[in-house]
């Protein structure tokens, strides 16, 4: 059997090893366009920022390790066009094109960063985006040689950035369009991270939302400075855009597999697209919301792993179903943890829940021990069931370990009065004695019908 | 009404407190045969350790901000006997004794620290346990003068008390007559912990399992030493014996009220006695276990805090349902963060379910992320029906983190299956990409009858 991985990045290479292992007689081929295969792009902020030497510690696996393992890896190749009367693909690389042939083909291709159409955006060598190990390089490379930096967007990638650059001294302006940092966050939320990373003592950053970069300013092919909304002008060296991402579905779409409500390529449980022997993973496929029932698009590196994995078991025969996500994410800028699962206050309204919510700032161990860090939690419920929704974590380290507390809560579908209940672990170095958590759900059941 | 309160530390004080929020016109008296009310008995180590230099910071309300909310202190003051049929408490303290009329009256007595029966324990003034905060101020004002201790009881008390010490430079022998640090582990899960903790460089401290303290050794009332059933004599200049500990049953046994198989006070999950009028909370209370359905005895601050207050609901008439308890703790010492949830493989067998588990040992983050930490997790299940039973985690601070979401999921009653779906947090500075507990359990679903 001949199996054809296009992308390699995360569920491709994961889809690869994981096929070759259950079919080892099969053949198996990944081609992707970019320079590198089987790396951690989630990495690429703590690349930039120097927590590690070389950018190697990124590969997950070197293309000789999956020869070695039986898996050819074909790097700077394109799937220019896929044809699935005959089962082929075509795929460019520097010196020629040619036809492959597949029996199952994995469509891996990932996501490629938005360039807003921002008045010269094209016309500068220093403006970058974060996705490819050689954008981790450029920009550290830069970086370093630079003193003043602009950032465009307030994203998690965004705000990664800004650590790193703020970790290394460089002076840095964000500007986000929109009026939140972390505009995926309900707006309080939002407002608790802003007021957290200002209340940094001499930071190196300022942080302008509501904000538009109108202008990219310089010369020779140089930029010196951007233009914003606001009539203002900033110097700069360089600038990193991080607006956000958009699913990679060429040549899906044209080869005319089914594409999904939110733009991304429609797949079933199984990881099966719309046409016969083609299977999609990863941040080029839509995903199910296990809350809402919906179809989304949030692309992430852990769901990309698991997908494809999925997706390599179905290939292979192996009966796989991917019952879908719950929008977990954290992320870090500098002294503030942010995490969130589930769905927004926002999201549960625009779906059609009657959400109520509550928000709690805490200490997150017994006041009285060292470093005792403070958490703001919210949790969202709909009034009518009592089902809990999600929740949405700023603050200390200790803010994903609530959030993942209640990942488990969301897949178990419990309500707010049942996930009261909960035992959590209690020490006083690792929570106070009822955890932030549980007092936020004990308040939040009062406002539901089922109060409890 | 009146309401009186016998026991003041955890539960009693969370239940004056909410009692007289709810009833404010209600009397409500404590009384407790302690020196301090309301105070954080789980911070003892703590303040023994230095992590602050007060006491006073382990008291939660004082007796004078009970006065002022309308609540009457009565310290030193012991509940000699409970006359249900008049509703009268004897009360005796330093000067007098006197019957105290109830309308209802909450029995939170506690839990007091066993003495075991060796040689020469009633003998010197340098043996300590660890329970109240006379204890705490004892035990570090003789720690201060101390070169060489003597721990008795590996339990988690026997080894905060140890990170305590070994942080202050005393060289500890700690003396465990079990095979294990920390019984109450799976063996393997125990095994972790020692080699973690014997790994530590230049330590101060020796873990001596399978051995008994026989006799302690001394003249005028000074503990010099101790003999052991190994045949080997320790020098040291103080002693704690850590050895578990006892529900206070006494004086409710003695008024008839029913007493639990476990050997705590029984009651029902609104917190009711057999008795009318009656109810009991705390570490002196019988618990039930959410996952086996079984009465238990595990007494913990955080449990007793939820229980003070769910016996106040019903004491007020607001009804209030207290499900049970996961078993879930968590303490650290030194290096090692040690949590666990629901059952042990161990529990699983003797109750009479089908137990499969899978130990996993691996990084808690991205592996070339800085402050890199190993995680060991065993999790739990019930190979007949799949349905996930408890977890143990054993490593660097984000043990707990596994173990809190577990939690959630036993709430739940997920399968593994189910829970092998969930939507973890991910960064490289927070965990890996498939997180070691969706590891651990993907494998966990491969050994259950409802394979994955």
């Amino acid at each position: 059997m001949n199996i054809v991985i296009i992308g390699g990045v995360a569920s491709g290479a994961k889809a690869a090893a994981k096929v070759k292992r259950l079919l080892p007689n099969s053949s198996v081929k990944i081609y992707t366009d970019d320079t590198h295969v089987s790396y951690s792009s989630c990495g690429l902020p703590y690349y930039i920022q120097g927590n590690f030497a070389d950018y190697s510690s990124l590969l997950v696996r070197s293309p000789e390790e999956f020869k070695a393992s039986g898996i050819d890896v074909f790097l700077n190749s394109k799937a220019e066009k896929i044809l699935p009367e005959q089962q082929d693909v075509l795929i460019s690389n520097l010196e020629k094109s040619e036809l492959v042939h597949y029996d199952k083909l994995i469509i891996a291709t990932g996501a490629s960063p938005v360039r807003p159409k921002i008045s010269g955006i094209d016309n500068f060598n220093n403006i970058f985006t974060v996705r490819t190990i050689e954008d981790g390089i450029k920009i550290r490379e830069k970086m370093l040689k630079s003193k003043r930096v602009v950032i465009i967007g307030g994203g998690y990638i965004g705000i990664e950035i800004l650590e790193a650059f703020s970790r290394n001294g460089v002076y840095t302006h964000l500007f986000e369009r929109s009026p939140q940092i972390m505009p995926t966050l309900d707006a309080e939320m939002s407002e608790t991270v802003k007021k957290r990373l200002n209340s940094i003592e001499n930071k190196n950053f300022e942080l302008h939302t509501d904000t538009l970069v109108t202008e990219f300013t310089g010369s020779n092919g140089i930029l010196t400075g951007v233009k914003t909304s606001d009539g203002k002008e900033y110097e700069c060296e360089m600038a990193v855009v991080c607006a956000g991402v958009k699913p990679n579905i060429e040549p899906a779409k044209e080869a005319g597999i089914e594409i999904g409500e939110t733009g991304a390529i429609k797949v079933n449980k199984l990881m099966r697209t719309s046409v016969e022997n083609i299977f999609a993973c990863g941040d080029c496929a839509e995903k199910t919301h296990i809350v809402s029932g919906k179809k989304v698009w949030i692309p992430l590196g852990s769901t990309a792993n698991k997908e494809g994995r999925c997706a390599a078991m179905n290939v292979a025969g192996v009966y796989c179903e991917f019952e879908g996500i719950l929008g977990s994410m954290v992320t870090r800028c500098l002294n503030t943890t942010i995490a969130m699962t589930g769905l927004t206050e926002k999201e549960a309204l625009e779906i059609g829940f009657k959400p109520v919510s509550v928000v709690v700032s805490k200490y997150d161990k017994v006041a009285y021990m060292p470093d005792t860090g403070e958490i703001t939690l919210k949790v969202v419920a709909d009034k009518i069931t009592g089902l809990l929704l999600g929740a949405q974590a700023v603050g200390s380290i200790g803010a994903d370990k609530r959030v993942n507390t209640v990942t488990s809560g969301l897949i178990g579908h419990l309500t707010v009065e049942e996930f009261s209940n909960n035992d959590l672990t209690y020490s006083p170095a690792y929570s106070p004695t009822i955890d932030p958590l549980l007092n936020a759900m004990q308040i939040l059941c009062n406002k539901t019908a089922r109060s409890c």
